[in-house]
């Protein structure tokens, strides 16, 4: 496509769902251009010449903003030496996420930080649906606190990346369901806890995520307890209030989303319905987000957008 | 196969996704033969001819017991005509399972009332599977009843029938995920609170099904509050001795049951894992089942072997 | 999305899989802008309102080119009335494609035709991948006329609409696969071979689509039969020869196409292979298409673009 | 399930797909029992203890009948040693396939000669559907043989085992299609064109595998050249005389099959159709397998039914 005068940005990890994503979001970019990418697997990608890391070193000058998609653990020291060159970096990697080093990077909620941030952490999938799904009924003050909000969540296979496993094989994930790091046992539980914690307090999550055979996609079905009792207009009206004029949050009064309504869109969709039949007031929440797009790359360039000043979401469909 | 000096029986509504999943079971049971089945929508099925329901009336006398697989509303009046013939029923559809005067079928749990039964309400696929998972927990009076017991459950389309919609569309469901009658609307909903409060006494439950897009099988994820804390092992012994000697029921010790466990066979699969992170104790229990199998056709066999006196697990692999 | 000073269009039968991806592609498309959209069973579409066809009648005049995506018999009259109310036409259905009056949009085909054209019948999407792949062998003179073109195809399940049939049933499609109008019965077939005619005279053709449990995507494999021996690279460089400027064509050297290749993108992409073992010439092609993009609604605004003086891969991902 | 006074079996290499369905068919055999089963990547299988191959050494004694699904090279070594053993072998590898030393166990054809044979070659997926589906007309002399065959056809990925590899994740082959081994490079040609050598005398074949995303299943699309015309009803006669009293073998009037008709049963269903609008005769011929049962462990207990003297589909859904 036509490009404006463009900013150039390197990607790292490339190879992966995630960053394959990533480079095509890229690609289809007005305002920027890919200086280089990196895998460690694989020499093309879909007609672009990869770079090992290791080749980066000399080539960090070429970037104004690198983006690492690269494993847990080996991010973070790639990241280091990308800011040691000058390079704002936004990391997609779990790596920084828990660190005050880092701006975490959930675009509706730190949008004022970005613009000053030189390192961004980008939040993981579970996080993004999870957090902003239930943010402004904490903010609101309608959640109680002394009750515990279950997540329980499921999440299409890229998810859980491209490396070759036998319990990833086609003929083990299709027609089956599981559940995985039940009982509280997921990394992604301390990144939920400690940003509902910033806004509501501490509050018990029960979050179980599930693995769905889709390639991608997560549906969050969240039971959040409330203080007092809302109907379902009330309910979204709580919604509506906070993300109305958002870009990329879609409350769909009436009605709960499915994945359909959002995969390859950067796109929170968003719906609630109060539930029946029980002695003290709870509402069922659901969310739905393409895990990587909203959940990782789309939000990714949706954070290099208001970092860099470009309109917030170009090249991204929401 | 060879069949032995055989007990005829009929199966009405034999076209749907239950009623095929029922007479092919049938065909490969050695004590029964089938009599005749009924289809409004088809003539043939796999060889065999189908006859409408109006042309069973002359036959009742030829079938010693009846299944029912009609749809609900339409099985109750036609349960009525096969019980005044003198035929023994087992009824698959909804109609009788909140009335006193069917048993129950929940096999493990009513057996010693069937051997007497002349009409069978063979419970639903989610009772099944909720029901029987939880009951032990119940007894053992581990169950803090004050508190809700989430259930997310999700189940393969064969489930909501072989009628056109929409909705069930190859394209719709593929690649889709979505919760539906959220907020404790399903109707299956009554059947679960009634088993478990026999048992346990009134307890809030909050029931979220969803649509996957697979052909059988329902997981089902639990959060059960605990009275006391209970380690995994503590859990899974309290499911093992009520468990340990049925055939049809697998507990997994320290493991989660997929459908890939169940699927295709007559079996509930169970599996536990306290819930770390929170202030008052709960349990996650999962369990699976096919559908169509133990959540349907398997248990009507299952609960006419007991009926008549069968081996319990004859024609049904578990 | 930023319009430029905008093209007014609109879209005919807009509820369906064609017309959904054709509003899609619009809606990103920077030079047109949706003036209405018609649907008889659906009334919003994302966001948006449609209106009954009926109703279009008072509004020709607001639209300059018209889109149809109505069902095949349905659409010829509504064409009709378009182009008496001045607007040029994109007919998407099959009602004009073996006509003189309609150009035929297979665009790399007939590009030169387009700019003039007020009528184009937009190619089907089996003879859209069928015919761009063998067209340059037909034309470079090496295919054997006396000797049958077979052609096995597999579409996903899109290619047959969106209205309720029981065979099209997640239930019924998912883990299956079949073939259809085997026997030369499929009406895409005389499309095929007056195509084919035009450029290498009459050939026989024995075409057999099947049904893919995929949503989206026409995978086909073609043996044609060689008036001599071509190895691979001499096959691949008449393609190349042929395609190599095309921006919607993509010749993969070595290497055979899958529909991952292709889908969500407005591209043919293409492969070969000689047959070793056979006493006479043979070579395997293969082409794959997403069909609701360079297969229906990519390849008619690709149409629209060649027609109005757009740059032709405007608002096409290819 | 009761056994009756049983034959004790071995299975090497039972925790790959074929040999899970094996020793599920053996489990469900009312004739024989596991002696033991051996695998070297898992060591528990539903509840059974697996041996390393090595340890099978000091067991041969214990079986009198052992089954091989080691993988290709590796089969024909352990396949002499439980031969010197004293044992019978049904060898599911490729090993044998081509040799002398074994009877081909393709059942219908060859099963005068199973109740002497001590080693059976069980024959590959692809060739057990493409011969069984062209013989009667090779036999009725119905066949051009100077024309091509053509045969594409396509396979659940069950088909390419269980080990990891990229290539066959959910994430690659959902919502995908490809044709792999093109241009006749497939290692099944030659079992198929030696089988219908034996018949028919030399015919060319252009065989081209496609993988399918599902589980379990091959479907073959076969276009035969015909000597004379043929109606359906003829062609369909002919298999019929052929195959009316098969067992294991469907032939479907004035249909054709598709996959649903035969996964999970040990059964081989054919429909043709005559090919329009050509100026030489061809046949389409359709035929459909469960790659796992009839294409692999089915067929390897047919074998056995017929060499211990047991009713031929004992144990066996047809």
């Amino acid at each position: 496509m036509y490009k404006n005068a463009a900013t150039r940005v390197a990607v790292l990890g490339a190879s992966g769902y995630v960053g394959r994503e990533l480079v095509g979001l890229l690609d289809g970019h007005a305002d920027v251009a890919l200086a280089f990418a990196t895998s460690e697997s694989e020499s093309r990608l879909d007609g672009r010449d990869l770079i090992p890391l290791a080749d980066a070193e000399g080539r960090w000058d070429d970037a104004r903003l690198v983006f690492s998609c690269l494993p847990h653990g080996v991010s973070a020291p790639a990241v280091g030496r990308a800011e040691a060159a000058g390079a704002r970096v936004v990391d997609l990697s779990a790596d920084l996420r828990l660190s005050d080093r880092a701006v975490y990077g959930l675009t509706e909620v730190y949008r004022d930080a970005l613009p000053e941030a030189d390192l961004v952490a980008n939040p993981g999938c579970y996080p993004t649906v999870a957090v902003l799904s239930v943010l402004p009924l904490a903010r609101a003050g309608v959640i109680d606190t002394t009750r515990p909000l279950i997540i329980d969540a499921a999440s299409g296979v890229s998810g859980a990346g491209r490396n070759p496993r036998r319990d990833l094989l086609f003929g083990e994930v299709a027609e089956d369901f599981r559940a995985y790091s039940a009982g509280n046992e997921h990394r992604h539980l301390p990144e939920i806890t400690r940003q509902l914690a910033a806004v509501a307090g501490a509050v018990d999550v029960v979050f179980t995520p599930h693995l769905l055979p889709v390639r991608r996609g997560i549906l969050a079905t969240m039971h959040v307890p409330l203080a007092r009792e809302l109907t379902r207009v009330e309910a979204e009206a709580i919604l509506l209030e906070a993300y109305g004029d958002e870009p990329c949050i879609r409350v769909l009064p009436g009605a709960l989303p499915t994945l359909k309504d959002v995969i390859y869109r950067n796109r929170l969709a968003l719906g609630v319905m109060p539930v029946k039949h029980v002695s003290r007031p709870m509402l069922t929440v659901v969310g739905a987000i393409d895990n990587l797009v909203k959940g990782a790359a789309g939000q990714a360039v949706q954070n290099m957008n208001v970092m860099c000043g470009f309109p917030e979401t170009r090249g991204l469909a929401c």
